[in-house]
């Protein structure tokens, strides 16, 4: 089976984590593929940031349906899921966001939880996730720290530091009783983090990679009968020739 | 006072009939410039289409912002109100989706409403914005016809009896007090829907320009404390420099 | 265009500053004229006050409609917007709400918002309102203060005082995005207000007056088909004329 | 005991019908009282009727408190529990709503119930006072049929026959497992319709009663500490001495 | 009349104390005869005492059922209800839990309610009770407690001390206006709590015993149209044959 | 990896075709081993059923954690997920709901689904496992047939053909992009029906054993920090050995 995991941002050190991360949960016949867009931020903050990044990950599939590349399953590796439908429509191979797929498994092991993430201007696209998925019931609580995403992958120290504290209030004053890590760049720190808190902490990264496989394993695909559609063929003005349908 | 009605589509008669019917409703004294984005899908009637449309909008807000045209606020005039949390973080003027604006008219007017549509593949995207606004109690049904985005605009007496069926089910069957055209392309088919119906029609492109004309009178601009407050600066590989924050 | 606000209790210092209000946001060529009920508390402060107000209410337009008097609008002046519903039975014109109408600016200027207002007791009065309209997904709190209503006109710097603090606390605690001022008293308070805080303010009778200018200018009407059309002609024992329909 | 069971509107025949239900399903050491207020509509249909009912009903607690009645609760009397929140604040004996009371026993004898009621226009009305009691999603659905209030009363077996109709369109479209008579002037209906249908029907006036005489016997009273506590003292200008507080 | 309430526990001296309780609350023509399970936990905290549990309740509905006893209704009487729905199956007697006994008069008496209860790890299982009922947003919190539920039968002093301090808590953080004692083993500190209280405190046997009182009363018998019909006839390995349908 | 699926009921055939549909989709390396619990109905299509279950399943996962059984997650195969919270007190390891896991694998391909299922009684019960899981939003229908559970298992064209046609309606009347088979008797119907339906077409059971085998994978347990910490030891009279903590 191969997965490709897209990194919506053009940092290629959080890519390179996220193929780790991945290749880490998922089984030794898997094989995950982790890659950045051609073009986009560096680092998704800012619903301006989400926006611009999502022609970069479409085209990540596009690449794959099109051309030669052969995937199972694609990971969305960004705590927004973004562009996630549209990503659906472009392919009928399952397309697993990461912050869904954390969200399943946090609710299959405890009674709530939390999104311990970023910045505090990213606390409504981290509540927009939570709610497309529909578990916006289950969520204690979403805390944010004043951590950039650049630096949760790169002063780990320093990050792991701010998520312990923001997952302390998140445990005794919202009552969660399962921790999410809110980003793709704290891919690895959930075992230190969970070393230390007396609940399970959740790899996004690495939930959305055993769900992605086990979509593949069902053997099932994309429901294509309305809104996950191919997009009607027309013609996009000043976009490369890969995206035009 | 200058307002831009950004179509985020480039299909130029669309933009034409905007601008039309957003002087129509506004006031004398109120200049409405309606404009295409220079790059993107000639209709969205997809989630792809919705996203790959977006950095265009954002492009005529950057344009506005940058440079030296002096707008008092924006119209985002696509019935899905795309991007527009991200074109609040580009500009503090005042920024109304169409789609927002509809539905807080139609809700001072009746006790509930229906939005009237395209393609039955836009349901779950045209739910998304009402669910966007909050609204999804006052919203008795959702009806979608067969028509493309560019037929609203090109086949006008098509348009107007397959919405006239769609609207007569919403209030026979759905209950609807008041409907919504769905669709910035059904610009000016207000007046001819209401004639033959017993409930108001609300024109979205209207009910968008008057509510910017409103929001600029009461003289307040977006919040920019939080979720709204300009993109952090960062690269932002392959894309021109206007968008470079 | 000519517009009465008519202000739901029988103090007549907040009615004339609820028509200074709504003038000085509204167009040149607006006429608001405001007004108060021959009969009613001097303020409204509990259910008892907002349902002994409402009588009074619909006699003022009952006479605007049944007399001489032109209206193209009304707008109910209290941010619980008591008996909207009768109001829109008795007549087509549109009628706007100053908590609604409050409501739709704060929603398109943030995120969310707060409403901060008078005596703790009105809490759920306040809640009542913003649930009617469906947007309590995006209230962030409903501060209440010490104030009276009559406070609120009589002794602004303390008024301002209360409602900075409550605002503050809005904004630190709730994480709120907009401040909307939860009582016609406080009209004339939003921008002394705004200088002192970091996000826009909602002055209620500017926000429902410039909204009832923009349903006059899309020249659209109540829908009658069901909830809002005329209530049945029966007796109503012990009313004066006007109000046997 | 003794309850007084306020019929909201002016008509004598339906307020008989009250007490004579009441008292039917009480127990004999409980006497109900049924009154009529001395002003307002003679039915209540719309929310204009409902609103001018509100002045009256208060009164007639106002009366029971104020003067040398003794009363241990109150029933209002009409399915849309009128003014309800004002009731309370000017009694701190128990007032039951007939709409609250025949949703909780319905709870808790079916999965779900529907409402059968009057004329179409009364439905956002109805659904209100269901939204208002929290139990919305218990509510199968509210079948309206042509009846007026006064035709409930004085036409019965047409009114048995539409109700019949419209329960088992409940029953077999909306999957209702018990039905709520949406109207004090029902009455008395609830047995012969239970006699023809497979669900239990419930008499709202009965419903409601019995629940009165259960809170009496608990012995509790309405909360005082915030939102029901007595109204402010102030002058209501144009209001008999009764209502000023 | 004559009802049954079941103690779903199997500690006589709760039974004993649910009994006193009912009937202190019930007519004097009620007799309320309290009984703990054959089968089952001593007291219920956990998930897993809740369904080993109930067994042994419907055991107590059978008898009353399948032998020659005589109930008009049943008393649920754990904070939990459970395996509420389960007893609607095997009677078309009432069968009133007094979790939702308790919101319902909670609901009639104040604005919201708050719910005091035992061991922080119930609180997920108290606000299913809460959910199921439909009540959740008159829910203004639930306050854990450290008392176990044997506790709050036997060391009744510090099982008060530590009620009230919880409902302080409610009272003044939570603006709780009503307060629901959400244990059965509570029954008989709804007074003394209510004396050192600013707002009503409801007894939960209570509340359930009259609720029952008030259903045979009114007549009604549960519905047995579907979700609540006699369970199908099958085997029951393994359990005796009382439980063979 | 090794994985227990509890068939709740007894009938033995299921639990065969249980273990048989896990194992074709779990990898080669992972051994799903298929129990019936040593009590319990023969079928669970009521709450009575259900809850008679609950006991029997507990015993399966007690068995495990207490002798030397060596397993790493628990499957509960019914689709009511009955008991899933106690389950969950009993063991650290992880257990996975077939509804819940059906839903998440749903809500991954589509933009909605719907569930067909057995008789119109369990219509409350699958209902209530929706809305445990928090996804009603997503849940466009549930469409019951008149199968019983004995019939999916045994009468398998005629089971198909029943639920062929169920969803069908699903798909027209409800706009279902994604069809879930809700009883774990419907194994093995997947891929027939997806033959010739244009929807995706869930099984349960696998569903619910891919999810089981990512949670290994992942390396997490579920929290005991609260709501699923070990019950409190006591005595569960008249219960074996095994169930007392």
């Amino acid at each position: 089976m191969k997965i490709k995991a897209i990194n919506p941002n053009t940092t290629l050190e959080m890519t390179e984590n996220i193929g780790t991360v991945a290749n880490k949960y998922t089984s030794d016949e898997t094989e995950v593929v982790a890659v950045s867009p051609e073009r986009g931020p560096v680092s998704i903050e800012s619903y301006y940031d989400d926006y611009l990044a999502v022609p970069g990950i479409l085209d990540e599939i596009l690449k794959a349906e099109d051309g030669d590349e052969e995937y199972d399953a694609f990971v969305n590796s960004c705590w927004g899921d973004p562009g996630l439908d549209a990503c659906r429509e472009v392919t009928d191979k399952p397309v697993v966001g990461i912050a869904e797929g954390s969200m399943y498994v946090a609710n299959m092991l405890g009674a709530n939880f939390s999104v311990v993430t970023i910045l505090p201007r990213a606390r409504d696209f981290i509540e927009e996730a939570v709610r497309k998925t529909g578990l916006e019931g289950h969520c204690a609580s979403v805390r944010c720290t004043e951590l950039t995403v650049v630096e949760t992958e790169n002063t780990r120290d320093a990050a792991a530091e701010a998520l312990l504290e923001a997952s302390w209030e998140a445990i005794e004053e919202d009552g969660a009783e399962v921790i999410c890590l809110g980003c793709a760049g704290m891919g690895g720190l959930d075992d230190p983090l969970e070393a230390e808190l007396p609940v399970p902490v959740i790899d996004s990264v690495g939930a959305g990679a055993v769900l992605a496989e086990a979509l593949v394993k069902l053997g099932k695909q994309t429901s294509t009968i309305r809104t996950y559609k191919p997009p009607e063929s027309k013609e996009i003005i000043g976009y490369p020739d890969r995206y035009q349908r």
